[in-house]
């Protein structure tokens, strides 16, 4: 038996959804008539846009011809998608980007997994707490999370707490990092990042000589004019930040797969030698030996989000979700419980009531309103009091979760 | 600047591509009027097949609609499709394969450059040469090669040198090893292994406690009806053997991107401390959290390959190729060189004239003839002396290469 690589067996199982897929099992079995409604699971429930639809078909169709069949494509993306994101994504928001810094891939998940590859084995990893889990695990399969203790913190990282108590803003941490995983919009607690709290972070960054990772899949949802959309919005952020987003929360391409990665040519890291390396260049090595690029009609499909009726289409879904967002907010907080996040990002944070557990909170919701949450520590031990509500839903059903909580919670 | 991977400076510049790229556009700058014809890289020219197409548009319109609307997928597939791989490419042949040994994902090079991962960071590679590059490349970024040498060998790999001397066969490794890429149908030689050598690579294995990481990309193209399209129709290799498969030349997915891995139940690795973990959960934990599924419409498309009509489709492009390759052996002995492959594979393997180096024979092809091979050296340093043709392109323009060949190139 060949030797596994051991760092697997450091991860925790990934209690948090097989848990609460368990539970809700156990009360359906126990409740066969109740009808549940799943607001714990960030999925998207908006069909895509009828101009990705039409994209898709077209591209399709070219697929069917000798003429216009596609075979390999680019790895980093076919120009056509790469230039629009660059011209659309950030030149229209006055930031500068080429299309050889945009990097297309199947997705955030795998792009923030795998960014980690291309840096050395022994850095020192900061998470947020609570933190969507990829950024943790794909650090502790690399190696650089050290022991795990009781509560799920692993020794060698460090930890950056988001709690009401800070306003969901970490501190700048208090010892040399070299990696940093930001994500805002954040992902659980809905928290957005002010202009000048990310100026902060990237003059920690220059210092330090760190790298953020910064992760903004849910920028589309901002709705406060201030709210920077992207890092690089704020000076100096080129030569500090790789970003990561995505088609999946813009434009529900969660089952159709397409997103990017930025990687700015300023961005360098040094080799064990001293000598300066660029980033972009090693991200393309990354990506052109180990990924063979985006299906083409995935890539057209993505292209249509930024014609003009792709983008009024697109922010037609995004205000729907946004309408549930404010429907859930309004109504959990008519039973008397406090909300966080749910502005500018599609996740509403609930404090638990009376000093609940997440856990007890989640059977509670279950229980008396037959909604499916997500208990905030499964994010991680800052998540504890807390649990995340998604505005995914579609809307007859958001309503009546809320209707339910309204009448049946007993607080 | 954070530190770096190392691991990255020690990856020779994928001078093979580019360096070809750079002598065709200079003989096209000096001669404007030549038609220069490909013959060099594996990538399809056949349209998808028309049940394919039809499947396609018939999953996009599922994606229309609220009701039918797919967001997030099981990470390794949709038993739709997990289900028929296992039925129709293992069942069929009379191979016990369960749909969640089947691990659906973008394609063979990212299999093939992620498995990896899930193994020691010190465990001993073996590859053969000449070697589709990826399966070494991703050694070296995790620093399981060593040092490179000048001829572009590394240290810490051990080489099976695949020449006609040993009919493309390579010899069991004289010293233990951990972890064993093979391809069969072979790219770049276009060599098939009898089902008693590959008994011998099973037993090699059990014996060294090794895992065989199969590449089966080009099965569908084996012709002689004894020839394994399996490693599994070999006894013992559901203990020892990881099998990459992939629709990319088999269905002409290429820019579609579906592949899969068979990771049997049985397949055990061991942890530091000696105890058994099993591969296939491993490999389940490295996709479910680096890796978020195959587009819904895409994994459609694969399953569509398994229709009746879609067989008889699919089996039609490759008889087309098959024919290429016919056309091309026979054209390229008519001129008195000796061929390999081609047979069972798509793949044909020139030996270079009169000891002609593979760029000298390269250059000669493209000055006199306008025809674009892939030298052998650039796959290894066994691949000196021979020069890669492929059976991927349009009738019409292989049938032209192939008359200039015999025309014009003076050997």
């Amino acid at each position: 038996m060949a030797q596994i690589n051991d760092n697997y067996l450091k991860l925790r199982a990934s209690y948090l959804f097989t848990e609460i897929a368990r539970r809700v099992k156990t009360f359906q079995a126990e409740h066969p008539a109740a009808r549940i409604i799943r607001l714990g699971i960030g999925d998207v429930t908006q069909p895509l846009a009828p101009a990705v639809i039409r994209a898709l078909h077209a591209a399709v169709d070219e697929m069917a011809s000798v003429e216009t069949f596609r075979g390999y494509g680019p790895e980093p993306g076919y120009e056509f998608l790469t230039e629009l994101i660059a011209a659309s994504d950030y030149g229209e928001r006055g930031v500068r980007m080429s299309a050889d810094e945009i990097f297309v891939s199947d997705g955030g998940k795998s792009d923030s997994a795998n960014i980690q590859e291309i840096f050395a084995a022994d850095g020192v990893v900061a998470v947020m707490d609570p933190v969507y889990p990829v950024y943790a695990d794909s650090n502790v399969m690399a190696g650089r999370a050290g022991a795990p203790d009781d509560a799920g913190r692993y020794s060698a990282f460090v930890y950056l707490p988001c709690t009401a108590d800070n306003g969901f803003q970490p501190a700048l941490p208090s010892r040399h990092v070299d990696l940093i995983y930001l994500c805002y919009p954040n992902n659980p607690t809905g928290a957005v990042m002010t202009r000048e709290a990310l100026a902060r972070w990237i003059d920690y960054a220059r210092r330090e000589r760190a790298v953020i990772l910064y992760d903004a899949a849910y920028e589309a949802y901002v709705r406060e004019p201030g709210v920077p959309r992207s890092i690089y919005e704020v000076e100096g952020a080129r030569e500090v930040a790789i970003e990561f987003r995505s088609f999946s929360k813009t434009a529900g391409f969660t089952g159709t797969r397409c997103a990017f990665t930025v990687v700015p040519k300023e961005l360098q890291g040094r080799s064990a030698s001293g000598e300066a390396v660029s980033l972009n260049a090693l991200w393309l090595r990354r990506q052109s030996t180990k990924f063979n690029g985006v299906p083409y009609i995935v890539q057209q499909a993505a292209a249509a989000v930024y014609t003009e009726e792709g983008r009024r289409q697109v922010r037609g879904q995004i205000d729907y979700y946004m309408d549930n967002a404010r429907i859930i907010r309004a109504g959990v907080e008519a039973v008397g419980l406090t909300t966080y996040g749910g502005r500018n990002a599609p996740y509403i944070w609930v404090r638990t009531p009376r000093g609940l557990g997440s856990w007890e909170f989640f059977d509670t919701l279950l229980n008396e309103a037959h909604v499916v949450g997500t208990p905030g520590a499964g994010f991680g031990p800052s998540g504890e009091g807390y649990l995340r509500l998604t505005a995914f839903g579609r809307r007859d059903q958001t309503e009546e979760a809320v209707d339910r909580i309204k009448q049946r919670l007993a607080l």
